[in-house]
């Protein structure tokens, strides 16, 4: 079920999303409790990006990390030195096992099919048990100065992902998602991130180090699918580049949403 | 400097500004603090919609609301029952008066020199006085389900407002336009709005009410000026009507920025 993954596993993408997991973390965990004992799953933990904010976050939770890929999970364990058991597995080998809670960060837009998937992890949750689900949504993204070069290279990030069969378009549907695959009591929310010349943290962190970065490392990608030529990706990351600059704005959205069992 | 008024000065503009500032309300006022006894200018204040919330939100200051339509200001009299200094005014008939804070809501998408207008503003702001800039950005508009025909009614909004010399996805540079302008301490976020089925307030308040309401009160201005045929126009509304029912998500993002003197 799932597919191609994008992004690469370069050493640069780890960098990456380990910058991206920094800066945004407040956004994108603050507010969530897991009590200490309770049994978490985190379903694509990939290169443990996230994992490194649960533990961090939740001490005295039991936590299991899984993932598919062999290589991303020798990462995370390389990151996280706190205890969590890892598993290189599929969420059907977890079968008959059953959790308190469940987190699943930019796991989604990767997937040809979101719903079985999540229909899939709440029959691992216990009755009452959570579920967190975390998404961007690329046509979030708008910035100052426009440009129509820079709103190509992002398209390129949709094109790809979506011919590899997932959709980088996802965050503004987690609550129908989540509502499709029989969870109750979902809230969903946006949580926005807005970076210009007063926040430089922000510009640099996320606007540079996240999404910039996050376009550029689908850049050969994008040019061996002949979806921009050279040229014109160099003018978009210019572009883009620009909106880091001082006068310039960035805006990005992610969506969370919380759902029971 | 003021161009023509895209959205129109009929009852049923009126009433979808008053429903629109009653659901947005604790979004776009909430935090700000003007002590009693402070003197406010509300610049552009239109048939009153932030009014009303200002004198509600801050007992005792002193209210100066100027509009330079009559029209507005004397629907902006029946609503506030409060006491309002009103005039109908251009702001450069203010000169050399002063005020401890500036609110200007929804006006500079208006305008087709914001930074004129913001410089203007300045001057009439005592030392260490601060001045509220709130603004949409018509690009923040994103759902589900997905639809090109909803994207080219909004794009009607947006061609119509630069024709008219304004600029509906102002809302990305209000921090670079108070920069422009000569303000310190510039603090700008996004104010987002998202509405699911399990948000039922927001999908009628805004995504009907406000939103889908705004759209449709350009119709026949988008029809006269070529924009769309009156079939696609209608298909356009009715994708947009299916955000709002069950399944279908809405988002908008306001930005709301203080500057100081």
């Amino acid at each position: 079920m799932r597919t191609d993954y994008v992004h690469g596993y370069t050493p640069a993408e780890t960098r990456r999303l380990s910058d991206q997991a920094q800066t945004l973390a407040d956004l994108l965990h603050g507010g969530l409790e897991y009590a200490p004992g309770t049994r978490v799953l985190e379903a694509g933990c990939g290169v443990g990006a996230q994992t490194v904010q649960l533990v961090d976050r939740h001490p005295g939770i039991e936590l299991v990390a899984i993932d598919i890929s062999e290589e991303s999970l020798a990462r995370a364990k390389e990151r996280v030195e706190a205890r969590v058991e890892w598993r290189c597995a599929d969420l059907h080998e977890l079968k008959g096992e059953q959790f308190d809670h469940i987190f699943v960060c930019f796991v989604l837009e990767h997937l040809s099919d979101p719903v079985a998937a999540l229909t899939s992890l709440r029959k691992l949750l216990r009755p009452g048990g959570t579920i967190t689900v975390i998404e961007g949504d690329h046509q979030s993204a708008f910035f100052h100065p426009r440009s129509t070069a820079a709103d190509a290279v992002i398209q390129c990030l949709v094109d790809l992902q979506a011919e590899a069969g997932g959709d980088s378009l996802i965050g503004r549907r987690v609550q129908p998602l989540l509502q499709a695959a029989g969870y109750d009591d979902i809230r969903a929310e946006p949580r926005a991130v807005y970076a210009d010349e007063t926040l430089p943290h922000l510009v640099d962190g996320f606007t540079r180090k996240t999404f910039i970065a996050m376009v550029e490392s689908v850049r050969d990608k994008a040019l061996a699918a002949g979806l921009l030529t050279a040229a014109e990706w160099a003018e978009g990351i210019r572009d883009l580049e620009r909106t880091a600059e001082p006068g310039g704005t960035f805006h990005y959205t992610f969506f969370r949403a919380v759902g029971r069992t």
